[in-house]
């Protein structure tokens, strides 16, 4: 569909007001059962960087901020100029961490994709899919769909430690 | 926090592999009740623009992909070129849209922060906190958390039309 023909879909606004143009689609916030099963998931597996953590000592919990850049460098060294700049950028993934949820054998986060649904995944694009896969199924990392699952067989889903499913797809190899 | 340690928190790999260079944290996807009445408010509310969409008729599913760019230029106009585009960037939105499911007056997602717990909220950063919120009310969006409410009064939470939660921030206005 050409980019005139999206912006008649139903309910799209013809041209987005001014005032929106410095707006930033920073975040995504889940909820993790484990800070360091996490940490390690989401920096060796994947490869983000933690930018940001902040401990809210009297509600007892504590986030950390991650990106995914190839270039470290382009990462600020001082602390407040780093959170500002983590807060302009997309792309940035927000763990929360309630205290003492780790040392519950019992207790498991809702990944949004059984009932009650709602959020559905996180997407993870890599520029060799397959390699990709490979390394994660070396790893051990479990897998939701792998590629020759299903239909569609140029994405798949991993799952992080909490069960949250991550697609891993390879930009220019998906049909649309 | 500085940058050395946050390397060095427990579970942190001290320097992802090569291999992740290339990893883009790309998308977020949520499933939407109502896709005229999401894309309403992602495009005309929050500046958001449709990049692709994709019908999956037989398992009866649409998929619409947006971005938030202040500069539309430099979306690609052709449909092959915007589609790997929009993969290959970070900081995109997915809407899922089960078809049916706006007919039904009893039916609602789950927005992740009563039980069962997991995904938390989309952020999206603002040049002016105070303005954009106030651009909000006089639109009437629902607030979750407005500035003035409970302890943080740097940021603020709206509900999109599902209920999902979107914090709004000022970056360089948050203590860390």
């Amino acid at each position: 569909m050409s980019l005139a023909d999206l912006t008649k879909l139903p309910g799209v606004t013809a041209e987005p007001v001014a005032v929106t143009q410095g707006y930033v689609f920073n975040h995504t916030m889940i909820r993790v059962k484990d800070l360091a099963v996490s940490l390690d998931f989401y920096t060796r597996v994947l490869g983000f960087v933690p930018v940001h953590r902040q401990d809210f000592a009297e509600a007892a919990f504590t986030i950390v901020y991650l990106v995914l850049r190839g270039d470290r460098s382009v990462i600020p060294d001082d602390d407040t100029e780093r959170l500002a700049w983590a807060l302009a950028q997309p792309g940035v993934l927000e763990l929360t961490h309630n205290h003492g949820t780790e040392n519950d054998a019992n207790f498991a986060y809702h990944n949004g994709n059984s009932e009650p649904r709602g959020f559905g995944h996180l997407c993870v694009s890599v520029p060799d899919v397959k390699a990709a896969c490979a390394r994660f199924d070396s790893l051990g990392v479990p897998f939701q769909k792998r590629l020759e699952d299903g239909r569609m067989k140029h994405i798949a889903f991993i799952r992080d430690p909490d069960g949250y499913w991550i697609e891993i797809l390879q930009p220019g190899r998906i049909d649309g």
